[in-house]
């Protein structure tokens, strides 16, 4: 059994490939829920939407994001209307946020539906919602705003200096049904390649999950979101600079060294093993890239032997 | 100045037939909201949609119903996840209610999102909500079930038998902005061949309407919805059989003589006039079928000149 701590579109990576090497139903994703809104009175979970569109292969290839498929009818009549429209919503992902709204007003609870919907989509992972209560990471700004999630990341394209992130709710949450049982039960708990600052630090800030991390330590294992410095995707290295942390390995491995034994970096950034194990967390050199099924079959062996 | 109370699609017909004869600008529609409902997270309001899309000219002529040129791959994504897809929202549509939703979780008043969708849609009919507080028309049965309306009118196809209607939230709602003045102000006030008992009730149910109806009597012009004793469209035969009024145009009389001076029916009806007259209203005999441009003025005439 392997249990991973999950943003989006790097956690979503990482799954697709550990359910290469190891039979999906031995998996298990927490979700991070801090991303989620409600938008025109949907509830929107990007980062769960995300994972159970890529683990059902719908994801868009051809655009990096987004289903296959999609239509833009509704955004298209939206906009005519002069209604708010920068956060899109596909036709088709919008039936799942119809649904999910229903579902949740009917009192089904985002667990039981995030089950159905990757049931229906016949995704075999497990995915866990990090809390049933509401979580809404905010970005405060020098002058003195404060952000929404999708404001900071959707509206304003994460253009924008920051100066400090909040996890609104999330000091009195409780973690999601099965989310303990998760990490205490997983042989190995993989923190993926997602952004530390946005998409790891809210589950990390809902009592109780950090401390079960931390007794699990040995059997955790964080896999790098930089590469030379960079995130692959989205403003990892960004906001690590503007919130003061070295925007490298070295800052990676100093923000997962307390939970996590072993941190994996890429090929490319060997020379930075030593800084990483100065922080305390053994380091592995690998291939950290999942750009084809073969690269991102080598990440999971890696994750899995490490 | 004339002001009509107004249900959905006789209603859309009577305003549309008005506007013919005389300026948009001096017509103010009372809108019923007893069938509103709150479906996916999203607010849908059935009448004051059907009145806006028809004098937009959107509506869909060669179904009867919904907008002209609507698809649905938001419904069809629905179904095929399982979702409750019985009511069925087209893609353009959905839109509305998006709108609708997003404008109301921002602090606008469902008066202010009607005036901007009619505008959006260069519609220039005033169109005003009986109430902003909820009204929930709701069926009983002998069973002894409840039904929403749309469960009646949508799911049920008002196939059921009903032994009770109520208007739950009327009895403490107030009327809606300016629907007190449109009533006081107007020289002459319609009500349209709408279903008496579930379109034009309800509103005559918000505490204050009634009573500025029955100050302002003597202007006040009826049209019956029925002909022959049978509905154009919907079940209001049906519904007033099941609750004990006379199938007739002498049940309508009935209900409408205390607040209505005059009565308009159908000349295949002219036989039933001596009956109308006999509920003490006054009986206007001529056309009251909408179905073509030059049919839909002579009604709009006899409603203004009766």
């Amino acid at each position: 059994m392997i249990t991973a701590l999950c943003g989006g579109v790097g956690a979503a990576k990482m799954l697709r490939a550990l359910s290469m090497v190891i039979d999906e139903k031995d998996l298990t994703g927490i979700v991070n829920v801090g991303d989620d809104l409600v938008m025109h009175g949907l509830k929107i979970c990007p980062d769960l939407d995300t994972i159970t569109y890529t683990l059902a292969g719908l994801d868009n290839t051809e655009t990096g994001w987004g289903l296959a498929g999609e239509t833009w009818r509704v955004m298209a009549e939206l906009g005519a209307l002069g209604g708010e429209n920068w956060f899109s919503l596909g036709d088709r992902d919008l039936a799942t946020h119809l649904y999910r709204t229903q579902r949740l007003q009917h009192g089904a609870t985002l667990t039981e539906i995030t089950a159905e919907l990757a049931t229906h989509h016949g995704v075999g992972v497990t995915l866990l919602p990090s809390s049933l209560e509401e979580i809404a990471t905010r970005f405060s700004t020098p002058e003195g705003t404060s952000l929404s999630f999708q404001e900071y990341f959707v509206k304003h394209h994460h253009s924008v200096v920051v100066d400090g992130i909040s996890f609104r709710g999330a000091e009195t949450a409780r973690p999601g049904p099965g989310v303990i049982d998760a990490i205490n039960d997983a042989e190995r708990i993989v923190i993926c390649p997602s952004n530390p600052l946005i998409s790891i630090d809210p589950i990390l800030a809902i009592p109780g999950i950090r401390e079960a991390l931390i007794t699990r330590r040995d059997d955790v294992v964080a896999v790098s979101p930089l590469i030379g410095g960079k995130a692959l995707k989205g403003p990892a290295d960004r906001l690590m600079a503007e919130l003061g942390h070295d925007v490298s390995n070295k800052g990676i491995a100093a923000l997962y060294a307390p939970l996590a034994a072993t941190l994996l970096i890429d090929f490319s950034d060997g020379d930075d093993a030593a800084d990483v194990i100065d922080e305390g967390i053994d380091c592995f050199v690998t291939n950290t890239i999942m750009d084809t099924p073969e690269r991102s079959q080598m990440v999971a062996m890696a994750v899995l032997s490490a």
